[in-house]
């Protein structure tokens, strides 16, 4: 069999569970945003991201100061969702001959705005020769509190952080020929997709005043990042349609805004899932954070939506697809 | 100006110095084999290494679980380098379309058969969909102590573990269409490079013991290594020619033995420096580990090669070209 046969999302889930099985001894297996080891009375929370050129990102289209702090800032989004404090990466990157010293520098700069916006230390890495642009991040964080995707249970409260579809937009105007600097509107939109920001504060805000009882980041979708909670925790969902986060901007400019913020990807907002006796604690943190309560979890199996008249419509979900 | 100007480890050398800054707070910055961070009472040893197609390794000449093998027994001797003991990998695999299932299976048993034989537990990691094979390894160790590059002191005595030059030649086969299965001689250097072992166990006894004073894993060459370790601890050194472990099916095959065993890379063999009140006890040592004591470092720079006749030459370092 080749791999051609297989959707890239059935082919990736496929090679997860046959080759990475779940190992004793360790607190999380794979599967989770990251994996997690404890060292001492603490966790080390471990995540690692492969971005590859013409994959993952056009060269020609992403700045590259934008795709270096991106590259460690995708990292970030998984550290937040597990609610840990990210402390060092490192960095591997392959390079073509011919790319640029000023690429390479921008790059760089890029990668380290982003560390020290968060606190994080470069301790290691490698650079070799390559055809394409190749970055391998891996980043570490600590916890004493980690919050998985499994802590959900049926009646709990379903939260997003910031908006949704942007970056989806934003990556379909990019590739239309937009560029940054343009207007505004536009500017918001390319930014969600070349520039996200980790919720790195929020996350971890949430493990240290335990109010969530599971967390991801929204980087293949709502839909199916919402299904990953779901199965991990073994649980369904509801979601009030109305009540998605969506901006004003991405509304006027898009028509298909609900699918976007549904299905669009690569957001890096986090979902969360409240216990109803911290409910009044997550409100509270709505003054600092921008935070939007979509619905709940439910007994038994799939995530629903709800229109405003209460009518019920199972979702299906789907996946966010690359170049 | 573009990077073909430089030649390969001149740019990387330069790309390491401008970027890759050391950072305080560490127990190592970049440049070592492995970056170090404290937890509790012991140290985390962190390596990570990019294997891409076509420029560590081609696909068709590599069996695929001897490359499986081979991408976590690579980053397996950067932390027996440090003598630190493995603990944890986190495996990022890019793979084409027409990757065959078979390959990816094989490349697997490859990669377990090296974790398994090591004590590491895969945790965490991803696949994604790539042009071209692409492996990001990352290897977590723990250790009490940690042996670096930089500890040497002149009239510190140099050995090594193996016999060196032999990847070379079994680079060079591989290239001329040879492959394992042929005759006993040549299926030694092919082996050689196809699959190398790292010597974690030596590793991890020298740290425990506390006899060496520096050391690196070949593999960019002795004379490269051997390099690193003079420029990291600020001294010279002086080996003897006659000395070099090169082994007698090498010598019967290869007049260039002697130069391949100097310059030919890839031996993950350890080279280690020992203080003169600790060489009897590495001289126990042998009994278990084939160990080859080969000079000794002195003051001031340079690499010295003395013939059997007591002469000196000063030695110019050449880095291993990959494809």
């Amino acid at each position: 069999m080749k791999l051609h046969r297989l959707e890239e999302k059935e082919l990736i889930e496929a090679i997860r569970k046959e080759f990475f099985t779940h190992q004793a001894n360790l607190e999380l297996g794979i599967g989770d945003d990251a994996a997690v080891i404890k060292a001492g009375k603490t966790y080390l929370v471990i995540t690692k991201d492969l971005l590859l050129e013409d994959v993952h990102f056009l060269r020609r289209l992403h700045p590259s100061h934008l795709l270096g702090r991106k590259s460690l800032n995708v990292n970030l989004s998984d550290l937040a969702a597990m609610g840990a404090e990210p402390k060092y990466a490192l960095l591997g990157l392959g390079l073509p001959f011919k790319t640029e010293i000023e690429w390479i520098e921008d790059f760089f700069k890029g990668f380290k705005s982003a560390a020290g916006k968060f606190g994080v230390k470069l301790i290691g890495g490698d650079v070799t020769r390559a055809q394409k642009v190749t970055v391998s991040v891996t980043l570490i964080g600590e916890g004493k509190r980690i919050i998985k995707r499994s802590g959900a249970e049926s009646g709990h409260h379903l939260f997003v952080s910031g908006t949704l579809g942007e970056a989806r937009e934003g990556f379909l105007l990019l590739k239309r020929g937009f560029k940054l600097g343009g207007d505004k509107k536009k500017d918001k939109m390319l930014k969600a997709f070349l520039d996200p920001t980790p919720q790195v504060e929020l996350g971890m805000r949430l493990a240290r005043l335990q109010l969530a009882s599971s967390m991801i980041d929204i980087s293949d979708g709502l839909s199916v990042d919402l299904g990953h909670i779901c199965k991990e925790s073994r649980c369904g969902a509801e979601i009030e349609k109305e009540k998605l986060p969506i901006s004003s901007e991405l509304r006027s400019v898009q028509r298909r805004a609900f699918d976007f913020a549904m299905n669009g990807g690569e957001d890096y907002q986090l979902l969360f899932s409240v216990p109803p006796s911290k409910l009044y604690a997550v409100y509270g943190l709505k003054k600092k954070y921008s935070l939007t309560h979509i619905g709940k979890t439910i007994r038994g199996k799939g995530i629903f939506l709800i229109d405003r008249r209460g009518r019920r419509q199972k979702l299906q979900s789907r996946a966010w697809q690359h170049f």
